[in-house]
This record gives C-alpha cells, sequence and structure tokens, in this order.
C-alpha cells in the first residue's frame, strides 16, 4: 500500500488522520488556512517535511478561499493566513521555509488578479510536494549505500512516509535500501508519549514488508549491549548551521548510546531542514507540548493525581555525535559549520 | 499515609495489588505458596525486596496449609512450595535469598512437628519483613548524607515503599533526606512497559508531599543537557560480585547519560540483592516479560498488528558508571570486586 500521507482531492486538501492510526486509516478535509494550522498543532499530520508541505497548501487554501475578494482584502487576509500557519508549531524549519517560499512566489506575482495568484500558489504547494518525495528518494539511494546488507537499524519516533509527502526520510533510506536488494531490520523505539514509532514507524514497515521489532524507548541501550543494533537512522526537524541537530524527544538519548557503542549515527536531513539563520542547537526553540500528552494516551491516563508533568517534544543532539547528515545532496560526514556552509552552496561534499 | 505494601492480617498475607495503582487502592488475600508465586509472577507484588518478603509469607503460608498432614506429606508439599515460588521470577535475587533463608530455617527444626515448623517459618517471615525496613532506614540515613540541600534526584521505575515492606529503597533515600530536613524534589521516569515511574513513584511521592515531576523515560538526557538533574538514585535486583548492577529496563540509559553529564548516579542496594555467585552482570539473568505489556498497556493496545515485538524486563549497568552503592553497613564509592568482598564481610568501606 502506498501512503498518500497529504493529497489535493475535489479543491482540498486531505490529511492521513495520524491521531487514530494504526486503528483507523482516514482522511480529513481542509479548506483553511486556520484548520490546516489546527490541524498541524493537533498532530493530524506531523514530521518536519510533511508539515512544510501541509502549510504551503494552507496557504494556497486560503488564497483560493480570499480570491474573489478585493485587493486590499485578499493581501489582508494572506497574512492572517501566514500568521496562523507560522504559529502551529514552533520547533521544525520546514514550516518557516515553505511559508516563506510561497511568500515569494506571491511576491513574484502580487500584481496580478487573487484568482491568478490563487493558481500560481496551488501551483507551487503542488511542486512542494511532488519535490519532497524526489528529495526523498534522492537522500533514499545516497543512505542506502551507507548500510551493509543484513543491517539492524534503530530508529526512533517517525520519519516516513507518514512524516513527508510519502517515501520519507530516515525511512525512505530503508526503502531505498531494501529496493536496492538489501535485507534490512528496523528496530522502532515506541517514542513516548506521542507513540510514532509504535503506530506509524510499526505500522509502515508492517505495509512493506520489512521485518520491523517494537521496543520501548528504554531498551534501545539493551539492545545496543547485546550487539544487536548495527547502525541508527533518525530525522529531524532542524538542523543548525553547525551541525546540531533537533529530533523528536529521546533522539538524543539514543545519539549518546550509539556513540558509547561505536553505533554510527546517522541523521536523514533534506536541506530545507538545515536553518543557517540558528548559529547552534541551544538556540532553536523546544517546543513543550500539553502534559495531557504524558499523563497517559489518548483518554486513558495513568499517571498519579497530582504528580507535576513536563513534556519537551524535541532534544539537541550535539554534532559530535552525527556520524552523518544524509541529503539529497549527499552524505555530510562528521558534519560542522564548514562542511554544512559548502553543503549549502551546493559543492560536492 | 503510611504504605504497608505486604502485612499479615487474619492469618493470611495481604500485598496491595499494584497493577490497578494509582487508580485503586487494593488488598489481595494469599493462602498458598502458589498463589504468592503468581502475585509475584503477575507483579501484584514487584520490587526486589518486597518479592523477598512475599517468597518468605509464602513459604510460611504453606506451612501453615500442610501443618496438619504427616511429616513426609509436610516435607514433600514444602519441597513443591519452595519450587513453584523459585521459578515465579529470575532476575531479583533476593527471592532466591530469601527462600534460602527460609529453607535454612526449616532444616534448623527439620526434626520438630509441623504445627512448630509453621510457627517458626511464620516468625521468620515477619522477621524479615521487620529487618527490611530496619535495613532501609539505615539505607536511606547513609543515602541522604550524599543529597545536597535543595538537590533535584532522577530515579528510574519504583525503588519505594511498594518495592519493599515499607519506606523503600531508592525512594527511602529521599524519605530520609526530607525527614533530615533537606529540600529534595524527585523527578521520575515514567518507565514503560509497566509504567512504575508514573503509578507507583509518582503516586507515593505525592502521598508524602515530596515534589515530584513526572517524565516520560526518553526526557532523562533532555533533562540533564538543561542542568535539571543534581543526582540519581535507583534500585536494584541484582548486583554480580564485580559492582555490576541489574535494574529494570531504562536503568543503565540513565547511568550512561548521567556519566556523561557527570552527574552522580547512586544504586540503592540493601545486601540482600548482592549476589557473590554471580561474577559479573553478563551472567544475571534477565526476565523476558510477554510482549502484551509493549504493545499497550493493559488492556489498550496502540501497536500496528503484525509488529515484532522484545520485552526484556531488566537491563545491566556496568560497575564503572556507578558512583556508589549506598548499602544498610554504608556507602561504597566507585564499586568494585575487592570493595564489595570488604563490604560483604562486614568490614567498614
Amino acid at each position: 500500500m502506498k501512503v498518500e500521507t497529504l493529497r489535493w482531492f475535489n479543491n482540498r486538501l486531505e490529511m492521513v488522520d495520524q491521531r487514530i492510526l494504526p486503528a483507523a486509516f482516514e482522511y480529513l478535509s481542509y479548506y483553511t488556512a486556520a484548520s490546516v494550522a489546527e490541524g498541524i498543532r493537533s498532530m493530524v499530520v506531523r514530521g518536519a517535511p510533511a508539515i512544510g508541505v501541509a502549510a504551503a497548501y494552507g496557504v494556497a487554501l486560503e488564497a483560493l478561499r480570499l480570491q474573489d475578494k478585493l485587493a486590499v482584502e485578499f493581501k489582508d487576509g494572506m497574512e492572517a493566513g501566514f500568521t496562523v500557519l507560522a504559529a502551529s508549531r514552533p520547533t521544525a524549519v520546514n514550516l518557516f521555509w515553505a511559508l516563506q517560499r510561497m511568500r515569494r512566489v506571491w511576491e513574484s506575482v502580487a500584481e496580478q488578479a487573487p484568482q491568478q495568484i490563487a493558481q500560481r500558489l496551488l501551483a507551487e504547494a503542488h511542486e512542494i510536494l511532488a519535490e519532497d518525495i524526489r528529495i526523498n528518494k534522492a537522500m533514499g539511494a545516497h543512505g542506502a549505500v551507507l548500510l551493509k546488507d543484513g543491517a539492524r537499524v534503530l530508529t526512533h519516533c517517525n520519519a516516513g512516509a507518514l512524516a513527508t509527502a510519502g517515501w520519507g526520510t530516515a525511512l525512505g533510506v530503508f526503502r531505498s535500501a531494501v529496493e536496492a536488494g538489501k535485507k534490512i531490520s528496523v528496530i522502532a523505539d515506541e517514542t513516548r508519549p506521542f507513540l510514532q514509532g509504535a503506530r506509524l514507524t510499526a505500522w509502515e514497515m508492517v505495509q512493506e514488508n520489512i521485518p520491523v521489532t517494537l521496543i520501548t524507548d528504554n531498551m534501545a541501550g539493551y539492545m545496543m549491549a547485546q550487539g544487536e543494533v548495527d547502525a541508527v537512522v533518525v530525522g529531524t526537524d532542524r538542523v543548525a548551521a553547525n551541525g546540531d541537530v533537533a529530533n523528536k524527544i529521546g533522539t538524543y538519548m539514543v545519539a549518546v548510546l550509539a556513540k558509547r557503542h561505536n553505533i554510527a549515527f546517522y541523521v536523514a536531513c533534506p536541506l530545507s531542514t538545515i536553518d543557517l539563520n540558528i548559529a547552534t542547537g541551544k538556540d532553536i526553540p523546544i517546543e513543550e507540548r500539553s502534559i495531557e500528552e504524558v499523563k497517559g494516551f489518548r483518554d486513558y491516563h495513568w499517571a498519579a493525581e497530582g504528580v507535576k508533568i513536563r513534556n519537551p517534544s524535541f532534544d539537541v543532539t550535539p554534532a559530535e555525535l552525527v556520524t552523518g547528515l544524509i541529503t539529497e545532496r549527499g552524505v555530510v560526514l562528521s558534519p560542522d559549520a564548514q562542511s554544512i556552509r559548502k553543503l549549502m552552496m551546493g559543492r560536492v561534499v
């Protein structure tokens, strides 16, 4: 089954409701920037690249919705749409990257009629979606080379088709390796509190018959100590100019353990996730989400009444723990400020 | 509220059903060795010291049940009782320690009538329970000295009153520190899959008004990187002769992170948990429990269908990562084979 995380259908955006997977596979429909923003905030859609694509469609939907207004009303409405989308989630830079790209397109045709602007923005959203899949496949090809035949690869959270427009970043590397004829097996951290590993990564791998073993997050060290992990590949929500990596909470822990056990730790990272405006990881804003998520799962709560709760949704893995960044332009080993600058300037690294 | 994890009441053993805490606080009654063994296996009672006390009462209950039989039948029945109790859980050495102690008492009065043997075994079980609380308080006093006023201490799983006959090992250190007038705040890992941290440690600390913050297991690294953890104190299920520590799955991960951040990592460890017959941690049997536990929690399952699952219940932290063992005889810093041998021989270390 090919997973279409987001799709344009009957002049609306449809997104798989990832909150109810794997129990149910359903699409929700979106017509406005505000509803897309709410879909991002509530994690109907999640994963940095998918959030970027969703935000691009949010801008296009808003333009379509406002295209019969006067130019001044159209402009004000569009600005409000950008604002609500930008406020949906703070950590993934792809959100801001996609909004900036849509704004530039808008500015390039600002003199045209709203209907024409709307069509141009919709075309750009389609292009961002198609590009995302192309980029993932390019990353997959570069990353697949790093995995030996028979590799047992641990991943955290879901950097799969469901986190992108298709294929996936980290899981895209696994798909590409399998496509290239390598036997790969995946170890999926369940990834509390939202359980993206247990629900989404496990589901995606089962769909494709890629062998996958589920563990709780606190078993990763045991598996490594037993010699059952050959490599780690994760996604990322933002990479700083010096190579520090923000990703789902718990990624840092996996990286520290991998270092201790001399296991390669790779980050699958489209260029749109690299933020040269952020010098180091400590400047990346870390979203703290509702404490309800940690009390239990969905409406089922098990935590003792009266306990305080923290819920940082991301952490930062320092560049020194990263064996390599897998990008659509190639793999940057031991990333640092210099090699990342070169990468972004388009040089072969 | 004083927690009586196990109590002797109306000629039967009662144990708090820890599977349903904190939603409900209920005692279950036990009359036979087999039912106590099932209570241990199904985790009505858990925690190495509490398992030891429960097993001792299991032996006493079996003797009471069989005390009107002929001597030969009594003996055969008792042997069967020992066997079923020994098979209940493999990792915690306190189980075997308590059974061995009860066997020695039995052997010392083997010539007496079954009724007299039963009374002697019951008295020994009472003594093991009382001793456990005395030992915990001695450990607490030694451990409290290690925590500075205002310390924010992370713990994993539940090494509390609920894991012992009362007071607790790791949480006993916190109780003793608070009793000594120190302000202590606790960070509790939720401890998947059985959630002893979210359900039991958080509940115990709330009962005693000790400030406690709940996090998912994968947030420990983030909290340390943020400078929000001053020390770690955990319990243990078995310590090898060289100081390697078996404890709840995820403990190793916390120890590796603590080392990276130069945070002291203490293990609260009654002498009954030290197993000189095991040379190093790699010889400690690690229990793999039912995969049902990892699919979700209780009857609520969220894992994708068709995924393979692992469920090792413990891991081993090498002695080199242990800042100190807190015992009832004092604190052994940087434990190794030599210092542990001295400790067990009763010398001041």
